[in-house]
């Protein structure tokens, strides 16, 4: 068994903004540390995944910088979509090159802008899904809420499932005189949108709803069926793109085909409509890094819940974010759960729990004709 | 009767760094409009009296701004302390020039950082003063409260004086058919302290008490008698410098003499003390323009209650006050009563009923040894 990693690094999101541009994602920011979130989620997969397995998936914009970022990574293993087409799409074309690699190689679909806390954990369970995948399974992981978040999707856990048959991967079976509590498979009943306050503490206190990591793990082969089977169309687009893979047909075809192809997230195209689905329960420190405000969990505090980055002063003030630009103060005086942040051309002042809202402000200036800022 | 204003000019204060700063302290700020509220200080006088006869006190690192941003000014009517030793020695100061140049001139005492909404009412009400100076009264200005203010200082009203005898300035008499309601001199009973909101409340209600506006108005002659009077010391310090005006040795006194005067204000070394006390009351949209919050009481506002300069972007946000960096977009969401400021160099972001304490973060960098913002 080989497992593929597959970094989905075609992300434009704007509630980074204004660090985050159209040519700058989230996912190149250095966000957390030194390393920008795409640098980092391919950093913690040695040693499961080796680098010229892992593949990275972006848009037309972002090769070059994708490239220039993981010099070691090998340039055919970066994927170029023509066009964002969101994740079913995407996971098909990585699917094709794969499969065409290795028939029976294993993918790991991971989104490039999250934050993992302890990375052995994480490699464990990666390591568990995989070895559930193996069977057919169509496997994501799942993680145990520590918080009522509203922020999340959720998924409802299922009944558990037999352990896979054949022992998992090297690194997950070095680990495992000490195995992480409940790296077992199980079912998934169903998956759940953000929930409001009152339903996600409910859920936190029932203990079977589990994070929707946004990871999952599959065979290329059984995710290319899947495909198929509950998105005809796009499983017929896909055949074409992947005859053509290695001929010199083979941009001109996915330049063709790609953008013709639906946009549809491959939670909502297969994982909700399969029953192939199976979870992993971890706890690895996750987070998905939506937001500004989500920097106070992933990043160190000082007494009074502040997290400053550079020349930041904060007096009589409590729960910031104070993001400063290099070369320039940033004083906060007297004001709490504000998020201030000087991107050079433009400084952004937000309400910490207004901090999703922020692309109410790219909406407006892009209404403004404001390119030069968004 | 000739009428001499000064201007003090030589305030450092620290209330709107980061805009203000040692070298560009508030009075050289475009704060309000077009003008630097020096500039327009001195620009509301004329026709009530002429830019020959008034005077601008200053330190002697703002001597060179002073006289470039008021190049129709005689340069040898900006006087230059020393050092700063707050308003009774300037006033002292400028007492010196103006006695010696005209021994019946009547001098009136202007800050250069205040706003004035109605100058032609400002002109009336410091033609009424002049009248009463004339006889020999330590005039001040009291302006009537249109709120329960905790910022200003206040004075309460005595009984009424009996008018001037003889009739005021020819700018005041030309608006005689209409004068302003209640522009006689009246006894002051005491000056108080910024109240608190339940005594500022009180004060409204009353109807006696004004706001100090620390514009006074006095015969040169007269405000040199009280202060020797009051002040005995600072009375022959102020002799030794005067007897030098006009000779070789004047600048060489003034520096020797100066910075030995002691450091008091001319409201408590003065006007707390005296007897011979007079207020006019008047109404002329004035406000000392103390702080960022300030703002928003004498600039434009949107709908919401917004005051923004520049490129500001307010979403979803009330009361604030955005002023942004020339080049640079300053974008607010879902944050109210906050002021934000972008100077260049350092960006502040402050809650309104705290803009007081940005001079804490400047005290806190000092500490730091950070003077190269302050």
């Amino acid at each position: 068994m080989k497992l593929y990693p597959v970094v989905m690094a075609g992300g434009s999101g704007t509630r980074f903004w204004p660090l985050s541009r159209k040519g700058r994602p989230k996912q190149f920011l250095h966000l957390l540390g030194d390393a920008p979130l795409l640098a980092a989620t391919v950093a913690r997969l040695p040693p499961l995944a080796k680098l010229d397995r892992t593949y990275v998936v972006c848009g037309p914009a972002h090769a070059r910088t994708v490239k220039k970022m993981l010099p070691e990574l090998p340039p055919e293993n970066v994927l170029v979509e023509p066009c964002a087409r969101n994740t079913a799409p995407c996971v098909g074309l990585a699917a094709l090159h794969v499969v065409r690699r290795d028939p029976e190689g294993i993918m790991a679909m991971l989104p490039a802008d999250h934050h993992v806390a302890r990375k052995a954990a994480f490699r464990d369970a990666l390591a568990a899904a995989a070895a559930v995948a193996e069977q057919g399974a169509i496997t994501t992981i799942g993680v145990r809420p520590n918080r009522p978040e509203t922020g999340y999707g959720y998924l409802k856990v299922g009944p558990r499932m037999p352990p896979p048959r054949r022992t998992p991967t090297k690194a997950s079976r070095s680990r495992q005189g000490n195995p992480q509590r409940g790296l077992l498979p199980h079912k998934v009943d169903c998956f759940v949108e953000k929930p409001d306050a009152a339903t996600a503490a409910g859920y936190l206190a029932g203990g079977d709803y589990l994070w929707n990591s946004g990871i999952f793990v599959f065979r290329a082969d059984v995710i290319l069926e899947e495909i198929r089977r509950t998105m005809p169309a796009l499983g017929e687009q896909l055949e074409s793109i992947g005859t053509a893979l290695g001929t010199p047909r083979a941009t001109r075809v996915l330049k063709k085909v790609f953008p013709e192809c639906p946009s549809i997230s491959i939670d909502y195209g297969v994982m909700e409509k399969s029953d192939r689905i199976a979870v992993i329960p971890a706890d690895f420190g996750w987070s998905d890094v939506g937001s500004f405000a989500a920097l106070s969990e992933v990043r160190a505090r000082d007494a009074q819940g502040n997290v400053t980055e550079g020349d930041a002063l904060i007096l009589d003030g409590k729960d910031n974010v104070a993001i400063a630009h290099p070369g320039r103060l940033l004083a906060m005086v007297g004001v709490d759960d504000v998020i201030a942040v000087d991107a050079g051309d433009v400084v952004l002042v937000c309400r910490r729990d207004r901090a999703q809202d922020v692309r109410k402000a790219v909406e407006e200036l892009k209404r403004r004709g404001r390119e030069d800022l968004l």
